[in-house]
């Protein structure tokens, strides 16, 4: 779908990976609830009944999706701050002990995990191999005796690809049965199963803002028995976890888009699989030397990103820019300093060759007339870069 | 104005100082943020740009509210978040000390602040007057050579008492220049001045979902040069103290809320008194013996709270519910569980007074009628209540 903005400009959105928009019937779903039924879920009276129920409902509909109870998911500001919760409420709860995960984590998941090392819990960090994948037995060999927490995620935002999640963490617990295992899934939502009791897993990280639900929402699943210290403090929501006046209307949104994603994500990856293989093949047939970044099966369905070689990545991104597509070098990056991706430097791709690289990310608007606009437009701006 | 609900009856919502309904002008506002203009607004891409510009211009609302500049506000996912940002921020950063609070503050800073007491700083809590007024002289009292940090809230969220933020800022700061003050204004937006230059504050709280805006967004004020220790770790955004992506569409409503509550604070207090006043002063005379709680003057426009002595507030909030009026017996609790009022009980009010006691507060959609109805099933309630 051409996203048509305010000022007419037209747009080939390609970064789904980073956000996507909120879906109609999640907006309709949320808007009674900041509007009519706008009371504190905690309230005593009927209109704070009806916002408790509707919280409840939600919860309901998220633990479902998860194959859990209501009881092991809570709702918070995002998956950076579930990520937050889930990996300090575990380390600060036992105090002391080694920590494992991934080089080629989010920056929630790594950063946090940084600031854990300077706390002096102990951490090992695994390398991927060079399609980015994160192998079982890399991580099962970090697992010590006084390891407490491992921490991979479900599937990359960068380059796409799926974790054995499973497989790791049943290795790991083999291995050590009193580790937590904790899996960042955000970006495996709406693609890939979120049953926790399938993975194996004790704490999962979920997010609304890219499974076309609302920003500012996301749950942690946190299974039956698991003690995690708390991160903040206050009126005790969300099992004093994540104290604060529920959002209400964000958390219903949630449910809705997650309920959405769960129901269509096979008929949808298989669409968006097609739109990518056939996209993917004819960038890599149009530039002599391009070059796949990630693993080509082990992928998330909508995630191409794409070594141009020789190829300054950011003038690339400038150029489909002033054509109207929207792409990313990687990951949103917040302080807007671009640097060559952690991803791609930790799968053994040089900073030139990480600077060089490409991330197009499809989704549900994301129709084969957008692909083949990008097509059209594509050889002459690689033309352009590459004589210049 | 009486509230339609889906199910046809009718409430008069008195219980605003809980949270409010989303203004209209606000729904539009954010609207477009989620649906065709919903990017990262950490995105290097048109889109991306558009929702950065977005957050920077609600930034600078905000930031021109509180009379200070754009660098030193940051957004949050609510005001207890913002309140575990700086009073954690704070503390850690230093790394050990004293720190003062008064009793009646929020559970946000009250748990935090016990919590930091768990991690080896100190904690003085001052009591307030028998009205609920934090003194000058007893704040000033408690401010030691080692003290870091003194939290005083602006406005009381139960009883509506107003404290002297400015005199005792003022004050501490001359005991000792080097204590960071820091002031919940969540329950002062709306109805007080936010200048903080003029309000000599280091760090101020403010939330959206008490302003007619949405629920789930905060801000923090951080005065310039004031050093914070991340709470959180991500994606570095909000100068990495509330790091994840921007709620734009949260954060664009509340600007948008505070524009609003802003411009017509003055001319709606006044209103907001007058109804106050003349309600307080009938429930006042249709129940014998009730007393209003906290002080008569120095206190919030659109905050009733009164002990009808002998009266179970929990049925007396009953029976009110019953007729379709939302009220409170004093904040919102999350736990569901109703005990007595800590506010209540420092102002020296007994378990059982404490327990009698029950708020009312007005909004924005309040009108006249809402008050003449409630007046007009009051004493039919109350006297079913004494009688029993």
């Amino acid at each position: 779908m051409v996203w048509v903005m305010n000022k007419n400009a037209e747009f080939v959105y390609l970064d789904y990976a980073s956000t996507s928009p909120v879906d109609k019937e999640v907006l309709v779903a949320m808007e009674p609830w900041m509007t009519t039924e706008f009371a504190n879920a905690s309230s005593t009276h009927t209109m704070g009944y009806e916002s408790r129920k509707a919280v409840d409902t939600a919860r309901a509909v998220v633990a479902d999706t998860l194959n859990s109870s209501s009881q092991e998911i809570i709702f918070t500001g995002g998956g950076t701050e579930s990520v937050n919760i889930a990996l300090f409420g575990v380390a600060r709860e036992v105090g002391q002990g080694h920590i494992v995960t991934s080089a080629i984590e989010h920056p929630s998941v790594l950063d946090t995990c940084r600031a854990l090392e300077k706390e002096g819990f102990e951490l090992s960090v695994v390398m991927p191999d060079e399609n980015g994948i994160v192998s079982v037995d890399a991580v099962s060999a970090e697992v010590r005796e006084d390891t407490i927490l491992v921490s991979v995620m479900y599937a990359n935002n960068e380059v796409g690809t799926i974790q054995s999640v499973k497989e790791i963490a049943s290795a790991v617990k083999e291995k050590n049965p009193n580790v937590l295992f904790h899996t960042d899934a955000c970006q495996a939502s709406g693609a890939l199963s979120l049953d926790v009791k399938e993975l194996g897993v004790d704490l999962l990280t979920i997010n609304a803002s890219k499974i076309y639900g609302p920003k500012g929402v996301g749950a942690l699943y946190i299974k039956n028995g698991v003690k995690l210290k708390p991160l903040m403090y206050g009126g005790g929501q969300e099992r004093g976890l994540r104290p604060g006046t529920e959002n209400v209307a964000g958390i219903v949104g949630f449910a809705k888009a997650l309920e959405i994603a769960d129901r269509d994500r096979e008929e949808e990856s298989v669409r968006l699989i097609g739109l990518r293989d056939s996209f993917a093949a004819r960038l890599l047939e149009l530039t002599p030397g391009a070059e796949l970044n990630g693993d080509a099966l082990q992928r998330l369905p909508n995630n191409i990103n794409v070594l141009f070689k020789g190829v300054s990545g950011e003038a690339l991104m400038i150029h489909l820019d002033q054509a109207g597509i929207q792409a990313s070098l990687g990951s949103a990056c917040a302080a807007g300093v671009v640097g060559p991706s952690h991803v791609l430097l930790a799968m053994g791709r040089s900073k030139e060759e990480a600077s060089s690289s490409v991330r197009f990310t499809l989704g549900r608007q994301t129709t084969g007339r957008d692909i083949q606009f990008v097509l059209e437009v594509f050889p002459e701006i690689i033309s352009k870069l590459t004589t210049n």
